[in-house]
């Protein structure tokens, strides 16, 4: 899968270096490429931004140098294109399961100070997402949970299948209590069932803990279920 | 305010040292500090995680090596202590308005791998938050936008006092289309109001633009007013 991102902070985007997304990108698995949109402004000065019509405060991300930079990226809209914006579609695990298993490549648009021209949003994108109802100082960090969650769906992105499936929310289900060695810290000792070696014993326990803490902390993922 | 993060990937939190957020740490609006939990393992090869008890995929973070920086960064117990965590606590503007206003410094764990021993989680944290219903590959970027979005109501962060009060989410409203120059942009014009100078009628246009986008994609804000 191929993802562009546009953003004026390319340097932001050292956390999609690391980890277990940099060794995705290192073994082929994604690729991510990251455009400063400062490159196709057509100001002398690589301005990017100016004031909003209308007056309030902050700058507004000016049309033409997205536009541009789209246009070069995703000449023929092969791409999804998806800005970051609070107002967009929230992100959830099965979006992200979608945006992966998807034969799309994604363009992904970052805003910055008080948003971006409503026009090349118009002409140029898709659709919105946000990551959830708070303001972020810009859309660097959405594109970054963007990319993160749905990376987990890529094949062969976690070093095991099966880690995915156990996971919270994944599942309609919290996780259970995880427990490493020692088998006793600071007084408190790991459940014995864990330490029986009863594959059976252990998965009911896991079960239940999962069943208990959703019903306690998110019952309203066990009322989605079909 | 003060907030630690401790984490396995102190190079992912260059976001943090940029744009707005970078700048309030340069300008001493907000202290920021990055601790690597694995300096504090007590294991010769500074080994941070190991397999689950009970079996299963990936790996659990070991408690003594979180333990013991959280007693050496915050001994007295009197920062909040914060998991980020699927789990957790629904980060809203509501909740980042608390955190950002409260008197107390933040301490965050990061989280990677399968999860962390809960017995650590038990002994040393005071509560998860959760940035929305997907799960990551660890919780720096968690991390990240939880410090991004409660700095924006750090006072002086953001340029203008009035930006933030603005916003989509925070009002309880999705923001208005904003428009930068040129007025003309592939045929498409800005609003005539926004060009009018009548700024009554600035007012009056964007408030039913924000009722409208609100009503349109997130009615759910509008149910929730008092």
């Amino acid at each position: 899968m191929k993802i562009d991102i546009l953003t004026l902070f390319p340097q932001m985007f050292e956390p999609l270096r690391q980890s277990i997304i940099g060794r995705a990108v290192d073994n082929g698995l994604l690729s991510l490429n990251i455009t400063d949109i400062r490159q196709y402004s057509a100001d002398k000065h690589c301005k990017c931004d100016d004031y909003p019509f209308g007056g309030g405060a902050g700058m507004v991300m000016m049309p033409q140098p997205i536009y541009d930079a789209v246009a070069a990226i995703d000449p023929d809209h092969s791409s999804r294109r998806i800005y970051m914006s609070p107002k967009g579609k929230r992100l959830t695990d099965a979006l992200a399961k979608e945006l992966a298993f998807s034969d799309k490549n994604l363009l992904i648009l970052c805003g910055h100070y008080e948003g971006v021209d409503q026009r090349v949003l118009d002409l140029c994108f898709d659709s919105e997402i946000s990551i959830g109802d708070y303001v972020l100082t810009g859309g660097e960090l959405a594109a970054m949970v963007t990319v993160d969650a749905l990376s987990r769906f890529l094949p062969g992105v976690l070093g095991s299948d099966t880690s995915n499936i156990d996971e919270s929310i994944t599942s309609g289900r919290l996780e259970y209590p995880q427990y490493t060695r020692p088998a006793e810290f600071m007084g408190l000792k790991v459940p014995d069932v864990l330490l029986s070696g009863h594959h059976a014993n252990v998965k009911k326990w896991r079960n239940e803990e999962s069943e208990k803490l959703t019903q306690r902390l998110r019952p309203d993922l066990m009322r989605c279920e079909k």
